[in-house]
């Protein structure tokens, strides 16, 4: 006789069906939110189990609009090549797209979302009310972070060294939505002051205005690079679109391949441990 | 001296940029998409390089609502574990989900959209154009791919068996929006007709309708997958996020993991090519 | 109280363990197999669960090591962009440039396997027995598929157009270990007569023959392509590697990057499925 | 006329193609490669671009075979279940598996590999010579390690609490074939030394001893992760052959979906930032 055990439970508030009904988030699916409910919307409500404003899902899908495409990305070339070598998987191309979307080309958003984070929770409550406020803390932020040899995350872009466009539009919309919450406000004040610790002018780029705008919006730090992922996915879905209509994977394919140059092996070895008088070795 | 080529030019209407400005499909992201175009319209737009229309945004965003998560499926238990054995990765668990994005259980609204496209396009040019005429031409299709021993697409659903919940919906929001074209009207005669041909009555599932309601917004059918996996991200993303402060990965992971049973190998031989009597062996 | 149900029970023949020991494939690990089974040779045991011959772990090792590596193919360079873009996960590098590993450039060994099998069991058991014999049976082959305007799966290369080095190899190491089966026989006389039925001669190419060996050892069919994708394993590690050390992705990604031009949208319009004169619309 | 540019230039000592010859690591691939280098042979030489000693690859290979598999993991049920969802798609199963790939269950190979070089190191070329020297390292890094409240990475083990069976295995192997370096040493020494400083005794894991051996073959720390990966290849098609033929991922999937409990939506807040008296809002 077979070994009896309790049954387990998973529980979930997402997708469920029974034999008549499919419910979502606790709503019917088909009458609650089919037809009424847009798809960056019900992507802040899986995120959240919570519905969004109409503001805030203004703010999110401006935000998911700044992230969607930057042209040929090392994410986007490689879907592209990964369509070429196998384009009966749709599902693969988009995966190995999404696989660069790391800690170097997308990870700003999130990277600048936390740090702005951490600096506001180290106030012990007591934020700033006034830009003067804001101002006193950026600075002691920016110069903290240089004593330290450290990068502000979201400070920089190699090609809109004059400022990022997505930048004031982002803030403009966070305005018109009263949406401006203390990450924004500090990023802004680090935009302001960042020239007396530094030195120099630096751009507040898009992708860090992203990362305060999603905190902003109160969305879970550990999840800010899964929203620049969504957006990236729909991104990469106008790169395979193109792909199969105007193709270019393999031509950079060829770009690479017939201009490679062989060379001899260079052996490896790793950094000696020891002192030869040591008398040990590794 | 190095060798000169002719500089390569790889074309793209998406993401652009110059020193001061970003442009998207044509238009200054920042002014013209920004806070102005949502989430679903953008993907859309990015997908086809048109700009749908608000009643082909409705419609394609019932169609991701639809498709944005079913609960416990395999993909999403998949992005689970994953995150559970690499949570450093994000990107790495979201991948791993929409990998189970394939033939199975996201492809039927690929194939049911295609099907549908492959009997309308035999028509050479000659639809039906009253509900008679429909059911027509679904009689002759289910009735041809019941004598190849074949399934028709859409058609059947192993929990919804009186009827998925999300077919009449999406009628009912494709009409309201005047986009009821020839895919979801030979579907729905297809729903009509088929007892007559099988001997059965099978539900129309959501996966099918939302395939057929795709092919009639004129999205490329080679892309209809990539859209299924665009409204999955969205619902990878709840999965992800639900996991983070609710976990259950670790006991599914422990509800296999404590209930194997070692066995002893069973060698794998594959089936013989040569008759014993033919002398040879392989 | 809970609900009680029977104890699920998942059986394996692979790694298991208890708190003194861990066995895999009904063996002591430590004991039996680490020191002891070379790492194709454990490849082969665990996707067949019986240990390989010393002749059968050679041909096997051959066939890995004509696949392993080709240089700059679109796989290695999706996995340098990936690892260019998220440094942090040596595994989403890897699993991106494995997603290439598709119908068109890792599928040629999978294709031809299962080509020269579907061939070999219509023939109902009922083998040749000389060349003269695979001589006919192949001619009929390239002529059946020339007929149905098919290629045939391990013919060509687009390089090595006087013939693949690899191939004259792989024949003679299977025959020292006395490993030539059917299809490699079949896939030899494939090259001996095709020229009379197509009219020019072709290469039998690597990957092919590696196809025709691997289900000369008995290898599942389902599976010719996971050995293909366990090669390329072992190269994109050296890939990565490489990268490490002597990184190009940057420059490749500029140079696809720096060489974009904005193009105006193309708007995607699906092909008319109505003749004008019926009057409808899609 | 087209705009000159130089010829870009990629080098490679990796695989390389002309008309008549292939070649890999400047060897010809044919001839010299094919069946004369094992499979664990040329991984660990694509890798380091230098071949290894015979005993290298002995030591290598027990390693590989160490981490192969370990039965139904997390990573190992996302590989099954991807498959049922997508069995199309090898490569997308193969890289579902994969990247479980992390921090958390493959990680410890890498991580004991760093903590032990970062340890070494810091010793300025002057390490022990005799196991008392290596006793003193091993107990004051131990015990600052505890100072810092951080974990040894590699010692203990939730199932072998009483000793991992692979340790002493790949110890013996290593002293066999002369490669017991300093990792290996320190690694052995806080084997001994651990209790004095923690009060308990803990085992060193197999993953643990596996990373101090890569590291002391000189393999690229930047890769040990890599190398679990390539051994996970091989165990992760093991899972597939036997999925293939002995199915579970079904009935995995249906213990999880039909033990779903759907409960309602819990709306995400973010900590807050302020305090009330502070009487800011974000």
């Amino acid at each position: 006789m077979a070994e009896q055990i309790d049954r387990p439970v998973y529980p979930t508030a997402l997708g469920a069906s029974s034999r008549e009904r499919i419910t979502l988030l606790g709503r019917d699916l088909a009458d609650d939110v089919m037809g009424s409910v847009g798809f960056g919307e019900l992507a802040f409500w899986l995120a959240t189990q919570r519905r969004p404003t109409t503001g805030e899902t203004r703010v999110f899908e401006a935000v998911l609009a700044a992230l969607a495409d930057h042209g040929f990305t090392p994410t986007a070339i490689a879907t592209r090549l990964t369509l070429l070598s196998a384009p009966d998987s749709i599902q693969g191309a988009l995966a190995a797209g999404l696989l660069g979307g790391g800690s170097r080309f997308l990870g700003v958003t999130e990277d600048c979302g936390r740090f702005l984070h951490d600096v506001l929770t180290a106030q012990d409550g007591v934020l700033p009310t006034d830009d003067a406020g804001w101002d006193a803390l950026a600075l002691a932020t920016v110069a903290e972070q240089r004593a330290q040899r450290r990068f502000v995350p979201g400070l920089g872009h190699h090609v809109h060294k004059d400022g990022d466009p997505r930048t004031p539009r982002l803030y403009a919309i966070a305005a018109e939505e009263d949406l401006v919450g203390p990450h924004l406000e500090l990023f802004a004040a680090i935009g302001r002051v960042h020239p007396q610790a530094l030195g120099k002018t630096l751009p507040l780029n898009g992708a860090g205005v992203c990362g305060a705008a999603l905190a902003d919006l109160g969305l879970p730090l550990e999840l800010l690079r899964g929203f620049a992922l969504l957006a990236r996915t729909a991104g990469l879905i106008g790169q395979l679109a193109e792909e199969l209509r105007h193709p270019v994977a393999n031509e950079i394919f060829l770009s690479v391949d017939l201009n490679n140059r062989s060379v001899p092996p260079d052996p490896y070895h790793p950094p000696s441990l020891a002192t030869e008088s040591a008398g040990t070795h590794g």
